[in-house]
């Protein structure tokens, strides 16, 4: 039973040929691309037992899948189940939540491993990956899914994809400049995932910007369980964020202590956002869009100093301060930004992430620039920042300033980038969805029909719910 | 408040007592055999301290624990959650689903210890276990899950026990002989657990053919949220999988490289999986049911050549394949084979599970016959084909066709016993439940009154919800 | 819409004030106990380079954190996912079940850091961390998360935030007397997390008796979804309990013993559970309550004896015993203790974590005095009880004795422990609901209207859904 409203689309949503044309082009293309350019890495060749002796390693334990598949097992759990969960909190969007962000990913991750090979992993023309790889691809989606997040339920699977394209193009570029032009710390990702990330994806829902998306006001809601399923999402992202945090640093201590901060950040956010969700709520009830995403703020904004010496008590302040930060951001600042900027960012990527990435930023800046030889010790201080080879003379004052100048960067390519694909997007021949039908699956999907109906009826109660 | 339907019962699905001895017998046994024959691996053992000093080994890092327990529970995910929850997806089965994984699996995994013990660990009399036979037993059930997904809602607790017991059994043996007598490698199982799984389970449902089971038939469909409850299912297994083929192969390299390439062809076949879920359908919609399942199949069909050097390339191509291949299963193979063949496949193992195994026998066994020295070093071919002993002389063409001849055996051991234990279910003393009550929780479940009450008011809109 | 049952509330649950006041006081006593006391571990602090050299050791991967990172991201996955999601069976009270257990985790792993870290890792005025004291702040929480599950859907926010304060205080205190001066051995904390958090909750919630309490029971029940949310946390809890248990274990064969005897136990305990869900019910049919919660006694009840050499069919025989237990006490003794003792324990923490644990301390009592040289080797002995320094000369039985004492001391501490915070729990100005808004989300969260609307109309046919 098709309903009524459906047959007035003013937009042509008809993906039959568009979508599977983008998803096949793509994949040949990367098929080729791989072809050409990706081997394995010789800790994951068969040629491991050669390079062993080389290396003169005594056991196989000491290849680096040992010290970095459950962390990267971790991440990947965050990016398909934690942000494709997290979205499905709209009462009619959870199929696109977690099914589109499951196509974005999983197209992405390819074509990053493909961008930051030839930036970080060729060698002799080849691009040689190991799990690290498989890593920085996760992460490098991340901030895919994180824009996604900002124009969720407001644009079609092939926008995604075309959005996806540049945008993993864009952070490698964003990521060559500040890891190896400005020599930049950022393990966690503070500034080259979750500030380009987020910035980017306001640009282009700025862009994107629906004058009448009132029209669908009343799918932008969850529903009861909708918002169970949206915990499951948060609580992953939550538990395994500092596995998120720790999975690139350096062996040992770093990667420890980086689980270690992120712990503590995570921790002292959840008291903070709980207290402000029901401080700025005249019932003082506590809200769940807090408690679904403000919480997690604290993993993000110590996602560039978490490796560093931030210390558990350092931690805690940032956490304790970026809960408030983000909880005050969606009572405040999300309406505000809608009515008077014009950016619609449906799941409050900036209050998530774009703030919090940029403390993160400002927070990595200072606690490089206050390193010192007695808290690190002589050795732990050149190689917790690497001053090694160029950097040798760097400072840790001197590298704080490039720590800031990173932020910078990060936010230039994000505005730059974002307006730039937010006009790509904004074509009309993408099949976006009408403003009266955002925020619904029965567009891109099949939608099993009794449940449907039921809701149907819940809308209107004055109409039965028979046919 | 019983339903009127529910009087007209034509059979008895009363569990009292059958279940309860069922259980009770087998786990007495279990906890005989285990008595018996039941010890702990030396790296389990107390005596461990003596042990290393034998094996000179420095560290107790070097415990085979530490290579595979993170592996090791990805897969108990998967097991549990991943199959578990992806059969959900039925609107009333959800208990059923979930609950009766859990129960087969729970009970597999002890007499699978046994049957594979005694076959790969047994020495002097005694099974002596560590991790790697709990990931062994893991996989085994695997096998059971997948045919539990053909007869998915219509057999019994009891008969799904009786084919438990069964199905490792032959599990057991098939897989001694292509591993110990073909000297076979199948480290993610395309052939022991995926053919050989799916076709006993097409088998079994074949013989347990229902031709009324259209009576059932509005129960056969999901609801909005059971379908996210199943893309939990399908997430868990779609990002362990490289974890499940990787879990046993060789330290080092090989467990490194088997990770990668999984993930790689799981990538490439969600692209071809969306591209073809929206081709073959008129609308040009995204079909759940292809979402949830085919973008699986590229696990499957890497799960002999994972730990080769398949190459990332090589990789992708095949997951671009069993993409479509699944897909288009779906779409036109299943109705086919209920129709003309009364194969009732409930989940549509046949496209995720028989024809990816398939591809994913004859894939390995191409990789393996056209390994070289080149590709893989002098000591890496030895090395990754355990060319030792009996086997020194074996080259990469005469293992390619030893791999071939694995398939074969898996199929006429998968034919075979799923006829014997289809024939074994047919008894009418199993308590299965009939044609119009398949589908449906509350024959084996005790269901909370007044959800149920809300979707039969869902279902008779003519009806008044109140009793 | 207001609903009129709200207008007439006996009491002020109004938490705009109070409960920001607690949550931002608790973090900022964080914040400053952290800043004097809390450091790094030297394994995770930046002089970790001159820290290998002096240890003697060759390669990152003896970091410690190499040893138990996996562990602890499954324990922290227990802890968030696992008890929160077990507690959304409730129909109208997931919000509070996993975001309560959220917030108090989430302080209460602070707190334990501080509290354990002063008794077990204090060091020159300095608390340092590491990995493993993460896992013991979540083990430590565990002991709440038990206690919440007694009292849940009938206590405030603010009085969670209380208890957890008390509670975690009195763990570390009573983990000390049983770890350090009796010397006790508990890994898996069947005594310090299991039989303590239980009685403690017991008691709470006895002291907290509603004699009124069937004023809510329309919604002390599940739905049909409710259930399948709660199999989440079940499933997570059931499978990675091989890692709570073996996760503080010794290095080596201790850990992975851990594991094997944890996950036997809990798949025999599965078969038990079934058979006697079946058997006590009048129909033979499934209970969710049961498979959710009895198949978990198993996992409790090794929790002791894991890492000792049980062996594998000595954790079948516990698992065994532990369903059947669990099962009999949800069906007979929970309606016994509510009528008879007045003890209303909302999910049955008597049968899964009081009876269980208590068995866990006996087994692990027995097999501690049945110890020999024999079985454990001398080394191995020695190395399995820490039978050094103080300790050179205490035998098996002297130890399994002192086993028996953890018990007791652990039960008294529980007892004084939950009577004296009951008292304080008690006092009118926590904000606690009215007997009538139990086990109601929509008293401390802002609850989505439609759905509710749709539950309302559920519960009151004789209404229209429309206001």
């Amino acid at each position: 039973m098709e309903r009524p409203r459906h047959q007035g689309m003013a937009k042509n949503t008809y993906m039959r040929w568009r979508l599977p044309l983008v998803c096949l082009l793509w994949e040949v293309a990367m098929i080729v691309l791989f072809g050409v350019f990706v081997r394995f890495s010789p800790e994951a060749d068969a040629h491991w037992e050669e390079e062993k002796q080389e290396m003169n390693l005594t056991s196989d334990i000491e290849n680096d899948f040992y010290f970095r598949y459950p962390s990267f097992q971790d991440v990947h759990v965050m990016i398909f189940v934690g942000f494709g969960f997290l979205m499905t909190f709209l009462k009619r969007y959870g199929f696109g939540a977690v099914g589109f962000n499951f196509l974005l990913a999983a197209f992405g991750i390819q074509w990053a491993l493909l961008m930051q090979g030839w930036f970080h992993s060729f060698e002799s023309g080849k691009i040689l990956i190991g799990v690290e790889n498989l890593i920085n691809a996760d992460f490098c989606v991340g901030s895919v899914c994180i824009a996604f997040g900002a124009i969720l339920g407001k644009t079609s699977p092939i926008q995604l994809l075309i959005m996806t394209l540049f945008q993993v193009t864009l952070f490698a570029v964003n990521e060559y400049i500040l890891l190896n032009l400005l020599h930049v710390k950022d393990a966690g990702g503070s500034m080259t995932i979750h500030t380009f990330g987020a910035y980017f994806g306001l640009t282009v829902t700025r862009i994107l910007y629906r004058p009448n998306l009132e029209q669908s006001k009343d799918k932008q809601g969850s529903v009861y369980h909708s918002d169970l399923f949206a915990m499951i999402g948060t609580l992953y992202l939550w538990m395994y964020w500092p596995s998120f945090n720790s999975a690139i640093s350096g062996h040992g201590d770093a990667q420890h202590r980086a689980a270690i901060n992120t712990y503590c950040s995570l921790a002292a956010c959840v008291l903070t956002t709980v207290a402000f969700s029901s401080m700025l709520q005249k019932k003082g009830k506590l809200d769940m869009v807090h408690i679904q995403n403000a919480t997690l703020a604290g993993g993000v904004a110590v996602g560039t100093s978490a490796e560093m010496m931030l210390t558990p008590y350092g931690s805690l302040i940032v956490g304790f301060i970026c809960g408030i930060v983000s909880t005050v951001g969606y009572v405040y600042l999300t309406p505000f930004l809608e009515s008077r900027l014009h950016i619609q960012d449906t799941c409050g990527i900036h209050n998530l992430h774009a703030m919090p990435g940029l403390i993160g930023g400002i927070v990595g800046a200072i606690t490089a620039a206050a390193a010192t030889e007695d808290v690190y010790g002589k050795e732990g201080l050149i190689k917790a920042f690497d001053f090694t080879g160029t950097y040798q003379t760097r400072t840790p004052s001197v590298q704080g300033g490039f720590q800031a100048a990173g932020i910078v960067v990060s936010l230039l390519i994000a505005f730059a980038g974002g307006a730039l694909v937010g006009a790509i997007l904004k074509l009309p021949i993408w099949g976006d969805a009408a403003d009266e039908n955002c925020f619904e699956d029965d567009i891109y999907w099949e939608v099993p029909e009794d449940e449907e109906s039921d809701v149907y009826h819940m809308h209107n109660p004055d109409k039965p719910a028979s046919p």
